[in-house]
């Protein structure tokens, strides 16, 4: 298949090009390098030493024996978005190309239109785009978990059926997102569900847990086709944020109590999962959901693993909680649904705590790298809209518990 | 109590901005005199002959003793928002300042983009801007009866209690809204609920039904004062463009099987609607939302109302049904509930019938300047992405049926 990914340049975007064309598809691509520009407006950088996208494209044509299409531009510029779509006359479009931080959409009124605006038209573009140029190609838009909330129910795969007063339907399950860049992606969500009902476009909505990992394994030992990976507040997420704390010995940091659940994959089933939807397309005007993750754990659970694995590996690394800056239920009911993938032949291929110690051996490598920014692991960007450093809760009691556990 | 009116140019502000006044509330207001523009783009013109906002201000001067201070600018640019907030010191602002069309928001990408934009954009502003100079305040949003769609269960005011699988929870009611423009409603009202939840705002998001109607008492004698009146495929809402057909002697035309049912109120009920929910403020921290209409009717109904008070002041009319431009049911289920307002004192003052009269009247009055746009009046705006002027279904066959109601 011709597969088109906007957002090629990122970390979930630039693997995805290896994975799928290792698979026998044909790939282009689109970036107009945000992310490296977000990451470093967070006074930041890749853990990995990436390389620029030049010396990517020569790398993968080394590795992969052909050339990958590559269109730099922005995706809310529609001419650009048709001008590549005519050019490359994709059969299925993988939507990574949107601002994946919620703290970065928090940070002030400037940055929270912005991502809003950015997301959203983006993803108008491309469904236009879609319906002028390629109405029978497949859309896989990133979503999130996120857009659910923790509801006090279970979370199907984007619908369900109820009954109200003795009446029955079928209805979108109710979204409460926690950022206004989640809430972005609720918003896509409505629209690319709309364009799919009156265009007769087909689409897979992905609801994506927290992905975590440094590799798969299309990138061999060639260091130019590492993908990037952050830790800083706003783009690294927190297994990731977790060890590298553990490899520069700062404490591992949960967020307020620690309870939050969320649903948690790693990079390379990331990998799998989005070629799962891409190879099997739905049909013509249809608009389903995946829940897409491997499993749930609690927050203090994974900072507890990550302490436990390092340890394995002769690293020597405490947890301490500190303030939420987030506006979140700390211990909450959750219960997602998510069988569509495993339907259709997802498998996991490791266990947390197995990638955990690959990507702490990954991150020992590039110590220095994350030692230089160590100010960024501890977020200042708060829900209430103040910009103030978290402190550490209770520290002697809270240091005490750990150790206990 | 001092109330803020984004958007006091359009339909609903100006007349608000008058009924508020006579209530002795103070008012100031914003706007871009944006919907002249949107309708002078669609080659119409109010059927009124409205004033410019000089003279408007000046006539309200004359009539009400007072002036309104009026700030002319764009609710998208962040910093007009704060100066204006910051200068007057709302305690409540009343948001009409979005662009309310469905057909427009469906033209093209550009229309489409720009609508979720502007409406977006402009809502998150006053977010901010009520967090940082008027947390207090309260904001009565205006959003729409057709962000639920056409559910078929009973529509909720908001939120419902559900039990799933064995558990319970209160949740947003799920959102399926028919437009582009009707979606920006729905991302609206998800910002909104969130920023409630994280910053303590306080808001009303009233999902309001079609308004119609050409004035309310307030406005006296004076023509000056008069609100406008559209009558365009994409200003015009449903009684309003067919009591413009009546008068000017084209056939009145209900989309499709016209067994669409909506919820109706009339304007100077819908001004009743605001000011109860202005001067009953929600506690802080409180989103709710009122479904605020007066009563449900089918489309063809509404067209056989038109019809019958027209020949009962001597105008002939003829019901004739055109394809449907739009992707909508065309006969469904549908009971919203609209408890709130009335709870809180609402009493309709007039029944559909008795206004349509009033209606027809004034609309005789402007005869001439509906008729030279005549034109517009059919629909050319699909929702499949065609510009195709709509045509007639089975003239013959339909027209005996309406001629035997």
């Amino acid at each position: 298949m011709r597969v088109f990914i906007a957002g090629v340049d990122g970390y979930l975007g630039w693997p995805l090009a290896m994975y799928l064309t290792k698979r026998g598809h044909t790939v282009a691509g689109a970036d107009n390098y945000m992310r490296r520009d977000w990451v470093q407006e967070m006074s930041s950088q890749s853990a990995s030493p990436i390389s620029r996208m030049t010396d990517r494209l020569e790398a993968f044509r080394d590795n992969f024996d052909r050339n990958m299409r590559f269109f730099k531009g922005d995706l809310t510029n529609y001419n650009f978005v048709e001008n590549a779509f005519r050019s490359f006359k994709p059969d299925a479009v993988v939507h990574l190309g949107e601002m994946p931080s919620a703290p970065y959409s928090m940070i002030d009124v400037e940055h929270t239109t912005w991502t809003q605006v950015n997301n959203i038209v983006g993803t108008l573009n491309i469904l236009y785009a879609m319906r002028d140029i390629c109405p029978e190609s497949h859309l896989v838009k990133l979503g999130t978990m996120g857009e659910y909330g923790t509801p006090n129910i279970d979370i199907p795969e984007g619908f369900f059926e109820i009954e109200y007063r003795g009446r029955k339907d079928r209805l979108p399950f109710p979204r409460q997102a926690g950022s206004w860049y989640h809430q972005t992606k609720v918003h896509d969500s409505n629209n690319v569900m709309f364009a799919c009902r009156i265009w007769g476009l087909r689409s897979t909505d992905i609801m994506q847990g927290v992905v975590f990992g440094t590799r798969i394994d299309e990138m061999g030992d060639d260091q130019r086709l590492l993908t990037r990976f952050d830790f800083d507040q706003c783009f690294g997420t927190a297994i990731n944020r977790f060890c590298c704390q553990a490899v520069i010995g700062e404490p591992i940091t949960p967020f307020g109590k620690g309870g939050q659940r969320r649903g948690f994959l790693p990079l390379r089933d990331s990998m799998q999962c989005l070629t799962i939807a891409v190879e099997n397309p739905p049909a013509k005007g249809e608009y389903r959901v995946f829940n897409q993750f491997q499993e749930v754990y609690g927050i203090t659970e994974l900072a507890e693993m990550v302490h436990r694995v390092a340890a394995s590996l002769g690293i020597d690394s405490e947890i301490r909680n500190v303030e939420n800056p987030r506006k979140e239920m700390e211990e909450h009911y959750y219960n997602p649904d998510h069988r569509h993938l495993f339907d259709l032949g997802y498998e996991p291929t490791t266990d947390v705590e197995s990638e955990i110690a690959v990507m702490l051996n990954d991150l020992r490598n590039w110590h220095d790298r994350i030692e230089a920014r160590r100010e960024v692991l501890m977020p200042d960007v708060r829900w209430d809209g103040r910009r103030e450093k978290v402190t550490y809760i209770d520290p002697a009691e809270k240091r005490g518990k750990i150790r206990a556990v």
